[in-house]
């Protein structure tokens, strides 16, 4: 394909050789490579239309590309050659910090770390803090509507972002970037946009909300008998601390193994084993100087009523910064220390939270009766209903060449979780995105009126089909009625 | 039109004696009256969708209607007399509640005071409040994304809503009622129908999120000497009370004055007057029992920071549950006081929150100087950026007969106000929607790619243009790019 008047319609680079090209079309994690006719990166907002109006002319399929370190392969081209790979990593200003109005002007190529220090630049908080977070870019975040640990007190991206820039399919740029907490002036393109994982649109640039910074953050580690125990004390951690309450995590015991053994500095902070661990965190406003005291009187007084009621075995309180790192680490590096075990099979599901305590007794009984021997590295953000229901092979047979039979494994371990989650309400894909790795997986629970509505929207959006085509949503696949 | 097959098609009532129909054809303030080949008012989501099959076979548009309280007229027919009314009044089913979840499922036709008092019930909060909340219902808050005084906390409606059921234009029956707070497995199609005003779909029923209830809520009555000062007080309150802010209302003494005038039990509660007051209240979790006497001491230190920084003049604080109420009184009884002046002129606006002052000060100005004698009564949700910024007539020409006269502003005073809020990057209907009345307004100062992407998604779900015709979008106009 001739690429001259691409090359000469924008500023920015253009990559044609295999090895320039390489890093972009492999996946951080080197689960899919594809290949592309050229690399973009443009320098602008600007520039990224010049080059979608020319891929629209042309018919040039485009997979638009942030930071790559997605894990459900929304990223990276097919085989066919075909697409251009378009890179928004040289679309990195801050353009604007508005303090008294807590919003930040963004280009979609700064990274989730760079959004963060802006805010605190201007002494506030932009919240959503997740393991990607120095590599990952906004535009991405965005894209795929990124979770992380601080949802449950400040939402997923879309509750983050008050307004959008998007070049449409056609090449034009969408100039939504409103600074608005209130704006009921029409159809809520910004959130179609978002979560769209770029079958819709690029995003360029977006406001975003920010957040007083809180006075103190305190954590507790605390042992619980049961994932039921857990949601009790879930229960009694929201209506005694209501907002104050700015994280929720648990993680079973297997979990925490892995970390002590993988990780040097990690220890657990209580005298005594137990099956479940929960880690929950205070923010605290408004004590005016007693901040940190304040916060940990809540946090004891919370743990004195659980500890009575039942609802906790065992707690250790981080009295320090120190101490708040390390408790928060061992939850951290849980994901790591699971890779360090050899493959792995994961499934990032949600769940109403009063269906959690059941999905987890009912599906680790199957999968003990059906796959014995695998160990269930089970953890997550249970204030927002979202596991990381993840296996590893058993530890005797974890090493290389056992691996192929551990993968063939996933296809019917993914029927038995996805199944069980489906069943009560769930989501298969709570934060992660659908991308190719969950995108017929999805459409297998999705109602045909569902996907028919979906496929209506892609269509009026992205006729030819150019944007990103095969994530998210299969436009060939055609559904019996169930 | 022959109605038998469609009295056949549904349960529920269908009325087309004119006396009978009336009620529905000409919304609560008697601004728009319209006509209708009949009201239907069926009782389950799949009589909504039996009906709406019927209207799509015989090429009938709909008009969705709810409690009937909006003011933007999107519940009201035409003239034309081809449209069926479709009330969602008898759809009134609390269908689940579920606690541990925080979650609640209702049926459109629930109205807000019901769905609060369902989740009071529960032992939650669901914190949506507004003036209409005993006629409005839950479904027509979804259908215009409705606001109200507690969004500063909590959200809009869109905020506040996890799941949805949709019956859309061909009739059929879209189950996306899911109680989860994470879900990213595909296009956001809730938010779609969250405040497309029932251009798209017909919403039967939603899932709710709930909140723990606050252990204690307390006020504080504020005089600031400018609007300005208003800005720097939430500012240091957003810093000082994160999340316990739950409300910042700004009113000006014109607003106070009207309902000292109008309501008797009304009084200032400060010794002297001011230009402007805010409301501003906290709401304490977390201190165990010593809640009430927590928001106190919070917001007593709060107050004396802003004395200190002239932030504020003088404050008082609501120390029983009667003055709390007696406070927020002063605000909620603005409106009705203003329509007991005569004649008015609203606009409901948003800016980003850093241009408040300044817009408030150039636009009286202006207003002052084109219009001179008029009264300006400006209030409104400081901490959304949202004013309602209304006029009233002088108090000299305030009768009857001067009606017209006032009236007759209407447009030139619009074009004014509006042109000043989108210089400003706000927007001309912060939470009352479009309907027929702001439409045109709307599309004045949208870029005609957004009104592209609008009218796309319009034809995509609705490609015969059946769902409520004529209201947020007009499909007929033809933007020429500015």
């Amino acid at each position: 394909m001739d690429l001259t008047q691409l090359r000469a319609a924008f500023c920015g680079r253009l990559h044609t050789e295999a090895g320039e090209m390489a890093p972009f079309l492999t996946d951080w994690r080197g689960k899919w490579t594809g290949r592309a006719i050229a690399v973009a990166q443009p320098d602008t907002a600007a520039d990224v239309a010049a080059v979608l109006r020319w891929c629209h002319l042309h018919r040039v399929p485009v997979v638009p590309q942030g930071g790559n370190t997605g894990l459900s392969g929304g990223a990276t081209p097919d085989t066919s050659g075909q697409a251009l790979l378009l890179s928004l990593a040289r679309l990195k200003r801050v353009r604007a910090v508005d303090p008294l109005n807590h919003t930040l002007e963004v280009e979609a190529g700064v990274t989730l770390q760079q959004v963060q220090d802006a805010a605190q630049e201007a002494g506030c908080l932009f919240p959503m803090s997740l393991a990607a977070e120095g590599s990952c870019t906004i535009g991405g975040n965005l894209a795929t509507n990124a979770g992380g640990v601080q949802v449950l007190r400040y939402g997923n991206a879309r509750e983050l972002c008050l307004g959008l820039e998007v070049v449409t399919a056609e090449g034009e740029l969408w100039n939504g970037l409103r600074g608005l907490r209130k704006d009921n002036t029409g159809y809520d393109l910004r959130d179609l946009f978002i979560g769209s994982e770029g079958t819709l649109g690029v995003i360029t640039a977006a406001v975003l909300k920010l957040f007083p910074m809180p006075a103190a953050r305190v954590a507790a580690f605390v042992a619980v008998a049961t994932p039921e125990q857990a949601v009790g004390l879930l229960q009694l951690a929201q209506a005694r601390l209501g907002p104050g309450l700015s994280a929720f995590e648990l993680m079973s015991d297997t979990c925490i193994g892995l970390v002590e053994k993988h990780v040097d500095a990690a220890r657990l902070p209580l005298a005594e084993r137990s099956p479940w661990y929960v880690l929950l965190e205070v923010s605290q406003h408004g004590a005016g100087g007693q901040d940190e005291a304040h916060a940990l009187a809540a946090l004891e007084a919370l743990l004195e009523i659980a500890l009575d009621r039942g609802l906790a075995t065992d707690a250790a309180l981080s009295a320090s910064l120190a101490q708040f790192r390390a408790l928060w680490a061992l939850r951290e590096d849980i994901s790591e220390s699971q890779g360090a075990e050899g493959k792995t099979i994961k499934h990032d599901i949600s769940l109403p939270i009063s269906h959690i305590a059941d999905f987890i007794a009912t599906t680790d009984a199957a999968i003990a009766r059906e796959f014995p021997g695998l160990r269930l590295v089970v953890f997550g953000h249970l204030g927002d209903g979202n596991l990381h229901y993840n296996l590893s092979p058993p530890a005797e047979r974890s090493r290389p060449e056992d691996a192929a039979a551990f993968v063939a494994l996933e296809g019917p371990l993914n029927r038995l979780v996805h199944d069980a989650v489906s069943a009560r309400g769930g989501s298969i894909s709570a934060e992660h995105g659908l991308g190719v790795l969950r995108r017929d997986e999805s459409a297998r629970y999705k109602s045909p009126i569902e996907l028919k509505l979906m496929r209506a929207i892609k269509a009026a959006l992205d006729p030819l089909n150019l944007m990103n085509p095969g994530k998210l949503l299969d436009l060939e696949a055609k559904e019996t009625p169930r």
